[in-house]
């Protein structure tokens, strides 16, 4: 049960559902950037990369609704769905993603930890493997909201589903309409 | 100078204000989200108790440029000033803040750390210091969304004005526009 009391049934509102309805103020922008991060269009980045790297990092953080949520809507969305997912979550050095990917996974990891552990080292690294600045910018910003939203949806103490099977129905819902849409 | 080239005079438009113009896609909903959580009215916390919650966060994770704004945003907007930021960011637990400030500041210390640290015995005391089921929230995603900031800051490496001074004159532009007009 949630810290709060968000005044509706939990079970059908899990995660950060529950919060959004609460409080749909601040659910706008949290959507909005959600939409803008991982599933506008990008000159660079496909929607499964940017959710791979959500995913990655709600995984690191340890926040079972999110890590959920962004690995089954990066499944959805990338070629080699679910099993590319959990190899990246196991070792995202050794997962076959692209040496782009991977130094950008690295600057993700670094991120979560704290901003000032990102070094000149770890962007040069990447744009070595041939990072855009707007790639290094949006993973910057995508590893740093999930560290957002991974603490409002684990802060409040809301609930996990009950049936797994709920990330796969939003996935879908997210692969075709985005973030923009209400759940 | 920051980890990307911004296209821009850094020394003009420092700490956040880089990457904002350097990506409005996602300036427009961090800049609403603020807005919502921090300037927006409040049916209970006013704007200077809002914005001391995100200078506290942002003291605790080292992001001087953070810290330094929302402080000066904090002290425009509070009749005791600077002194109690100071206070409050030296010591919540001694500063004279009303107790229910003081149990919200405790519930944002422990997002800070992780969503998980939010405990049943600390929102109990909160809400037994009066706080509602809003303030909770509010102060959940306040220090929730300063994990963000301060990570998006610090992980892009901008840099800090060189005049403190032009920390209060944002105050002044926060205090009477918000953040609903870009800097």
């Amino acid at each position: 049960m949630a810290h709060i009391d968000l005044g509706l049934d939990e079970k059908q509102f899990p995660g950060i559902n529950g919060p959004m309805r609460f409080r749909p103020e601040t659910a706008a922008p949290l959507n909005a950037l959600a939409e803008a991060l991982l599933h506008a269009p990008h000159p660079t980045l496909t929607a499964g990369e940017r959710e791979l790297i959500a995913a990655y990092v709600s995984g690191l953080n340890e926040c079972d609704f999110c890590c959920s949520s962004h690995s089954a809507f990066a499944a959805a969305q990338l070629d080699e769905g679910m099993t590319l997912v959990q190899q990246v979550r196991a070792d995202p050095q050794t997962a076959p993603v692209s040496a782009k990917l991977r130094a950008l996974l690295r600057i993700a990891a670094a991120v979560r930890q704290d901003g000032r552990k990102v070094t000149v080292e770890l962007v040069d690294a990447a744009r070595a493997e041939g990072a855009t600045d707007l790639e290094v910018h949006d993973t910057v910003l995508i590893a740093a909201a999930f560290c957002m939203y991974n603490r409002y949806v684990d802060g409040l103490g809301t609930i996990v589903p009950a049936d797994p099977a709920a990330y796969d129905v939003a996935a879908q819902r997210i692969k075709v309409n985005g973030y923009g849409q209400s759940s």
